[in-house]
């Protein structure tokens, strides 16, 4: 760094993130497959961006809304959580964000400070690691046990508990693993955070796409541990609406005034197009997650039955959540899991993401987006089966 | 707090925000005049509606764009700096960020640790000591000298610097006060910030509402200090777009990655389709900003005269810049400034925002906005003399 550029050591600590380094070079290749980013390749589906059209046009969507929110988006919001959640809410307990990822943001700043440790199970989304970081607590990374579906370890969880663990981020559907923790795992989970007094961060992002009968939980549905949960839901995945950025979360009413002095300075409220969107999306027909849902259970189909193909070379759990996955990597090659997507993406001009991204225990994996077309994940296989068989 | 509620030290010393208490109370007394938000009560001009709108029809907005924000976006900010800041820069220094108040929250994330300390010019805007807090960082809050027009104190910041310092917050025109730090002052801060290694974190919101003559200053535009720098804009004041959170920051190349690790973990990126209507506010016609000064000038004008009218009730500095003023109250009652704010609205139906909020020497003082209508102004003031005098 030059003279006079005063970095602090919690930014300096994060290594640069490498689904955007990933990003940057797959766009100095030409005609690349592209499995790498998490967000859905179709567009939001019209009645949605027409409920933003009429709002920005009818002169709603110009001045601040509300720190917390829309009324009538958190009264849809009170709705939707009790129809597909089991959560019984008031709109004094909703917060509604910029994408998910601020009300971790917020949740995190609201519960840690530093040197706080925070419990995270990995392979997890880098995200959560770098909001813990940016909040100068200590993420505490407990491998899962891959060979049981990425399954939570509860023996090392409970070792990892000491006097300064504050929180839990639990990230179900999993990014990147695809993994569904169980409704008994997130009872078992429950019970250590009224125990040791811990707050639950939820991730539920992925919360309706959940194939071959297994079923979304939402672990403030138990009422026990409900003051405990912090859980932060998203309309940028349900519905195609990544670009919007606008996500909710939903606490005990005591809490939200005090996530509120993170999300004011750093949002002062979620984008009101955006919100207005939100409600379109929910008051709308709901039949686009329907078929979002098909489509990733037949692309996630095609990826595994391309990865049998090759089981030289990958081995994997198969995930019932998410559009993601993440193989692990059999070649000596596939140790240094960066070095071995930039060959694959200069090589084959595949574009994927590497699984150190997703904590350590990550490494010699990759994940593998299947929310593209099906003729995108052939592309992307006929090239990886060509270069490593 | 209820047992099971884990809230953290950090957000625990936040008071709750007394501009967000004022309008949660302003909107149970019917019939309101208001002069508590810092919004502008006019719509975003059409054709920068209009461009969102293409912008959403075209399916340009559904995605996520570069964490950095779109390359056209930043072309086009490249530009403006150029025309209207004396700022020579290239897209690899713009990040477009949600508002100003996101890539402010990311620059302190990005420039301090916990226990460093941060020089803030009292009073200023509180969002601006939260998030110094928020980062665990010490707000070192400086008065100005009010019978001078809110002008810096060099002596007492010369001695509040000490080896924790690692950045001032410096914001011109002010909030709350309208002050215009001058050319001669900014030159005096750089020079400290070169001396003492310091980072100057910008809030430029009002950069073009400025009257009688005088011009805005970008401190990035002094060539020796410009490492040192990281300036926040926003277009939700210059455009009358506050709801659709939209801003950008301009830093050292070497900089940008690292605020950018605060800046994805924070929101991603900026709402795409606020991206698209801030393309279509830079490349359109600017007619609207001299519309908007033309007015806070006439509504200040307005505003003053009737202030000296109540010379027995307040005494002001005149404000040369942004739409807001900061009285001092003579009365008696006004020593405690929400007391007095919650009195004016319940006996006079007038909503203004309590001096304590910016800081321990805005005790005493009212924020009145001037981004209103003639009519608001006179309908408030006549309230207030009726009940004062």
């Amino acid at each position: 760094m030059k003279a006079g550029i005063q970095i602090s050591n919690r930014v300096s600590q994060i290594p640069k993130s490498a689904i955007h380094e990933m990003t940057r070079l797959s766009k100095e290749v030409e005609d690349v497959a592209f499995l790498s980013w998490a967000k859905p390749t179709v567009d939001t589906p019209d009645h949605i961006k027409e409920g933003a059209v009429a709002a920005i046009r009818n002169g709603q969507v110009g001045g601040y809304s509300e720190s917390t929110g829309l009324v009538r988006l958190r009264e849809a919001i009170v709705e939707k959580l009790k129809r597909d959640n089991n959560v019984e809410a008031d709109i004094s307990q909703i917060m509604v964000t910029v994408g998910a990822i601020e009300g971790l943001a917020a949740a995190v700043m609201a519960t840690i400070d530093p040197g706080d440790e925070v419990l995270l199970f990995t392979p997890t989304y880098s995200t959560h690691i770098q909001q813990v970081i940016i909040a100068s607590g200590k993420p505490v990374l407990i491998p899962t046990i891959e060979d049981k579906g990425y399954a939570l370890d509860f023996d090392a969880i409970k070792k990892a508990i000491t006097p300064r663990t504050k929180a839990m981020i639990c990230c179900t559907p999993n990014n990147p693993t695809g993994t569904i923790i169980s409704e008994n795992e997130l009872r078992e989970l429950a019970s250590l955070a009224i125990e040791h007094d811990l707050t639950i961060i939820t991730d539920e992002a992925y919360e309706y796409f959940i194939f071959d009968g297994y079923r979304h939980f939402s672990i403030a549905s138990i009422p026990e541990v409900r003051e405990h949960v912090i859980a932060c839901y998203t309309f940028t995945k349900s519905y195609a609406m990544t670009g919007w950025r606008i996500g909710y979360l939903h606490a005990d009413m005591t809490r939200i005034p005090q996530i509120a002095k993170a999300h004011i300075p750093f949002a002062i409220c979620a984008p009101v197009v955006s919100q207005y969107a939100a409600i379109a999306a929910l008051e709308g027909p709901q039949d686009c997650i329907k078929e979002f849902r098909d489509h990733y259970r037949a692309a996630r189909d095609l990826m595994c039955e391309r990865l049998d193909d090759l089981n030289t070379v990958f081995s994997y759990q198969k995930p019932h959540g998410s559009y993601l996955m993440f193989p692990k990597i059999l070649l000596e090659k596939g140790r240094d899991s960066m070095a071995f997507c930039k060959g694959l993406l200069k090589e084959g001009k595949v574009s994927t993401t590497p699984g150190i991204a997703f904590g350590p225990t990550g490494e010699s994996h990759l994940r593998l987006s299947f929310c593209v077309t099906l003729d995108e994940i052939n592309k992307a296989f006929d090239r990886i089966k060509a270069l490593y068989t």
